[in-house]
């Protein structure tokens, strides 16, 4: 067995994995939106990994074709097993929980659920076949409160401020406006409207009026739509405007007034940090009134985290109108472009505060004494694993980044000493009343 | 579209969740093994989920009937993607990843890892599908100093230790001194031996002399194996013990003098945590010295973690000696058999601490703005979402488990007050000093 064939380690297409010291901000990261979520008194819940396929299709849409199923490998043959496939999000797990868990929960069911989801997607820069999302929802019986849909843009709004990044906009609308919009202006199946002014941003104002002509929307709407998916506003002006385009609908007056509810009650975010932005449609079937998208506030304004409210979500699951709102930060995705971009600032390689050092064997006993004492306040700490020369000892505290060496006695009746490794201060130190 | 077909949701065997009350307990399990993790320095790494089965499978053994195998749902045909495959434990990824980083990693390379694994069992009492797992190792180029055989154990109790949890005892022995105690008793071929004494707690004394005894081995040496593994010492005593019994080679006396190392090094744990059994084999083929086992003190001798020291894990993936050492938590194993046992004791449903009342929709900026107040102190707040009658909002903080209750002013120039709900005290307050 000493000759094995080595199977050379190599990175599967999609599947990300970072050194330590990537790690270390990511890991940073993850702490720092999870204590925003808290802070709102969200509840963490962790779903399997693993859903019956059944109930990741009971939806239906264009997922299906994403899903990783799972066999086996020597699965024997008439194996009654349920079929299992690897969830693509986290927001079907969390409508099958809160279905299952009905009875359990209380309401407004307010949870935060940070977990890997996977899609078989083709492989392409930005997207990844497993990443991790962080999601909050609020889910409540037959009506939920329209404060949610201002405290879940906050919360998101929040998340990304406490991270390392460039400024996050929140690009803010409501399905109703537009539905109400295009209703009044006669439209009964704004389908083909909607999903073509959703390309706007790529294909620009002319090819969004050829592609409404050719679909033999008279021009006149095609206009007005056009005008009206421009109106972005910092404050609420946005409804004078949309009056001023002379469409009025009942379900127009009541997006408008959902929307400004939303943005009244989010004057406390900085300046430039909320936009009523009615161009924000959001391709899901299921959203029914705010929408958000969060982008950079400059650069390449693709998505990097967003949501939005929907009547009814857990429908296939239980026999309850759950109205909800949710948001959700793609972090793999986020963390993954400001690696592409070599814009996240590597942390330490190791946790390590403190490495004491090891002078010689004889001495193991009182060494190891001295890093329990340190360790017991709390202290992250190293004690040099052999009695290597000194010179050894301290290249491996720089090699690892660790801000401070500890010098025990070398000798009974010595005093301890530390030197911090940032700027060669050495000094004499107790260690029962050290701090960094 | 409103009559849907209702996916009555159920649990999938082997793939457990729990309430938001108990998932804060695991959270919170996982929040203090992380703590003392990186209390002696490990660094966390991540590595994803999938493996291509060539890695997983690159060491043999009997895992592979349990791998569970992914495939995109509708893969297209030809498709000449890699055959991957879920993660059955976390050595074979972190042996990949330090053979596929080399060159980036700093040794001795000290890492945690906490993931989930997957493996497709029967399922049964205790057996999990989907399961956490919290790993440390140190992986060392050539050799690896023996302070680690200490340091490992240390790091695997005090985790327990921070834990709610009976108390647990480690049992340590070192895989050197029975291999070297049966090479002095003359058999070469020692495979069988130790799997039958390994059994030792299920079929007991009489069964191991039978089956012993069917295997060929002498009488005389099955009686002084059998007395061999029934040495138990709280102390460095055992190694009198075996050389009463009049066997002697130099890897006894190696695997003495390392385990003698182990136990002088690890008196500073609480009396009774730590046991030099000599009965320790663990079944795992790689494991070449020490060998730990972590138990309750009291009841079911069953493992709830452990690990030992390897020559060489990353030989399949890398020309380069990597020894290491090793041990593991099996939490969600742990966890779900005090959750059987009713011992886990429930924590709050949310991490809510302050519930801000919101008298009349006419304040909501004021309250609002009190919220953020507290919030910004570092507390978790939530504002009640609708103007409901004060007995409802009340009523809400109660369900929720939330410990206090703030009243902002309900007309302007009133002062704040704010209600304990464990005690009913209720008290003036300013938010910008309060504390809880």
């Amino acid at each position: 067995m000493s000759e094995n064939k080595i199977h050379k380690p190599k990175t599967i297409s999609g599947f990300p994995e970072w050194l330590p010291e990537y790690r270390a901000v990511e890991l940073e990261w993850m702490d720092k939106i999870r204590k925003v979520f808290e802070s709102y008194g969200f509840c963490n819940i962790e779903t399997p990994s693993v859903e019956e396929i059944d109930a990741l299709l009971a939806k239906g849409g264009d997922t299906e074709k994403e899903i990783y199923t799972l066999t086996r490998l020597h699965a024997e043959e008439n194996d009654k097993e349920a079929r299992l496939a690897l969830h693509f999000d986290l927001t079907v797990p969390m409508a099958r929980y809160v279905a299952q868990h009905f009875g359990n929960l209380t309401f407004p069911f307010k949870r935060y659920q940070m977990q890997k989801s996977w899609r078989g997607e083709r492989p392409q820069k930005g997207r990844y076949r497993e990443f991790y999302q962080c999601d909050i929802d609020v889910v409540n019986i037959d009506d939920l409160p329209l404060h949610f849909d201002a405290e879940l843009p906050a919360v998101l709004f929040e998340a990304y401020q406490a991270l390392d990044i460039p400024p996050v906009e929140l690009r803010i609308s409501n399905r109703k406006i537009i539905m109400g919009f295009l209703a009044g202006l006669g439209i009964n199946e704004p389908g083909v409207i909607t999903r073509t002014l959703d390309k706007l941003d790529k294909i620009g104002a002319e090819g969004v009026l050829k592609m409404l002509a050719a679909a033999g929307v008279p021009d006149a709407v095609a206009q007005k739509a056009l005008a009206f998916v421009n109106i972005k506003t910092p404050d609420s002006t946005f409804a004078e405007q949309v009056k001023s385009l002379g469409v009025t609908s009942d379900l127009l007056t009541e997006g408008l007034n959902e929307l400004t509810f939303v943005t009244d009650n989010l004057k406390h975010l900085p300046k430039g940090g909320v936009i009523a932005d009615l161009g924000i449609i959001r391709g899901l079937d299921y959203y029914t009134g705010t929408v958000v998208e969060a982008r950079f506030r400059e650069g390449n304004p693709m998505a990097i985290g967003g949501g939005g409210r929907y009547d009814d979500l857990a429908s296939s699951f239980i026999n309850q109108k759950l109205p909800g709102i949710g948001v959700s930060i793609g972090l793999t995705r986020l963390f993954g472009l400001l690696m592409d971009q070599g814009a996240i600032k590597p942390g330490q390689k190791a946790p390590t505060q403190v490495l004491v050092v090891l002078p010689e064997e004889s001495r193991r006993a009182e060494v190891s004494a001295t890093t329990q004492i340190l360790r017991a306040k709390g202290l992250n700490v190293e004690m040099y694993h052999r009695d290597a020369k000194i010179k050894t000892q301290l290249a491996y505290a720089e090699k690892k980044g660790i801000p401070y060496v500890w010098f025990p006695p070398f000798k009974d009746g010595q005093p301890h000493e530390v030197k911090n490794m940032l700027n060669g201060n050495q000094a004499q130190a107790d260690p029962a009343s050290w701090k960094p």
